[in-house]
């Protein structure tokens, strides 16, 4: 996957220094509004991903890699961002790629044999905002393949789609224990759990939102609704606004549900916290994969 | 310094079970706006932060505190938030907090020996925003303290300041190499480098603002105006938009000053990345203080 004409370049004469002729496919940004948060919309013109389609530098690049000898460019490429509720933008890229590589078929004798409309399928993280269900992006993105490819005359390229997001994030509970509470009256009552922003710092970074349930009283009336703050030294350290629970007490287990997508892949040691332990769970049996962080890993690379 | 009824009511135990007596502060939530990002004001009404001194519970706080055996209330704490580049919420919050300290003489026989007014001195992260001097800072804050001391007939407490960020942020600067570039006609110009939201997450997440310079070309002329983008998989990581530079091509380095508070202590591991090393200098001299972050680190507590 080339992402711009540096990467070309470099590969090129990476390819031809170690006399291997890698496949590659392009980077295309067609310039589609994905309608989500645009901190995760990377398909738009003013993107630092990928050669803008809507400008000639597609076609330049496309030209230069199937004359740069080493490198045999297969296929095209677009990832619109991350999280689309909405099947839509996969369609109108599909289209505008695909009359793109016609396009270069005709001028340049492409041959696309393979399309990788990247990932951003959505997963529901809240009771009230259901995703679309992975059929019905699959029906939506092949039958636009195959209505296209058919009109344009061009042959049925390989498709490739990178669901990342929507494989692993429900796989994780991130589980808590609850600690102090502090109610400000007739305003808020804040409940304190011992992770927070370290560990999750979607909420901060792009507002986004989760469920949560209290572990151990599940089924319970749900008579309290409360703020879920973390234990970071940040306002912003809030990980779900006003949640309608079984009250919650010290020692109680908090957990969300739906974060096994970016949390410890961005989690971090701010105010030095330790990252937490991860656990396996198949049928009733819990393993531990990754083992809980000490104060000793901390400095371990510390050489004062 | 105790944040909430459930923290004091924790140390009381604590502090009887071990037999001892420990000195307290309590922090306190003045109400004051900070003029400041939201996710970094901390000493206003709707916070997670501090008893509200405009409700009752200052007062049940304190009184619980002076009766709980095992504790010792010394004093008060507040702390407004990050990167203040006023003095006057410390003085709202110092006159605030010194009136709620007489009248708690008065009706408890509370002795305010100690005053923590926390940190926040911000700094000059642009050329163009310069930050208020430590001194600004000091004489305002003590000036406030002595003649408010004298107004309300208090013995002057001991004055605890917390800077951090203006201790340390100048003392590190952020260096990257630069690798591709991406120019959208009329647009932007996207200049790559090696690091990115992993190791300084402040831009994507506040909206932070840095100054940036090509280390290698010192002096001379800025004649390109770029955006310089990190490694990660996301649009929002931008480290610097729209800054002025001498050509920066690949292989140049990219410094950015005022990157000693925050980047390192929420850093990550986003995308496999490896957290940087950190290099101490003095006077001309460099020693490697942590080393870089190796592949075999990132999987090391895995059992896996």
């Amino acid at each position: 996957m080339v992402d711009n004409f540096h990467e070309l370049a470099l590969l090129g004469r990476l390819a031809t220094g170690l006399r291997k002729t890698p496949d590659i496919l392009l980077r295309l940004s067609p310039g589609v509004d994905p309608h989500t948060h645009s901190h995760v919309a990377t398909g738009v013109l003013d993107s630092k991903f990928g050669f803008p389609l809507t400008t000639g530098q597609a076609e330049e690049a496309l030209t230069k890699a199937m004359s740069t000898p080493g490198l045999k460019l297969t296929g095209l490429h677009f990832h619109l961002g991350s999280s689309l509720f909405e099947v839509e933008p996969y369609l109108q890229a599909i289209d505008l790629v695909l009359q793109f590589a016609a396009q270069m078929k005709q001028r340049h004798r492409f041959d696309l044999r393979e399309l990788n409309v990247g990932g951003g399928f959505a997963v529901q993280y809240l009771l009230d905002s259901p995703a679309p269900s992975v059929s019905r992006y699959a029906d939506a993105i092949v039958s636009a393949l195959v209505e296209q490819t058919g009109e344009l005359k061009l042959e049925q390229p390989r498709l490739v789609i990178e669901p990342g997001r929507s494989v692993v994030a429900r796989a994780g509970t991130a589980l808590y224990t609850i600690g102090a509470s502090k109610d400000i009256p007739g305003l808020r009552r804040y409940v304190f759990v011992d992770g927070g922003m370290g560990d999750n710092i979607r909420p901060a970074l792009y507002d986004s939102k989760y469920e949560a349930v209290v572990a151990n009283k599940m089924g319970q009336p749900e008579t309290d609704v409360v703020t879920i703050a973390g234990k970071f030294c940040e306002s912003g350290d809030i990980l779900v606004k006003d949640v309608r629970l079984p009250k919650p007490e010290a020692g109680d287990v908090l957990a969300m549900p739906t974060s096994g997508a970016y949390s410890i892949p961005m989690s971090s040691n701010y105010n030095a916290s330790l990252r937490p332990a991860i656990a396996m769970v198949k049928e009733g049996k819990a393993r531990l994969i990754r083992r809980r962080e000490t104060y000793d890993d901390l400095t371990a690379h510390d050489s004062v």
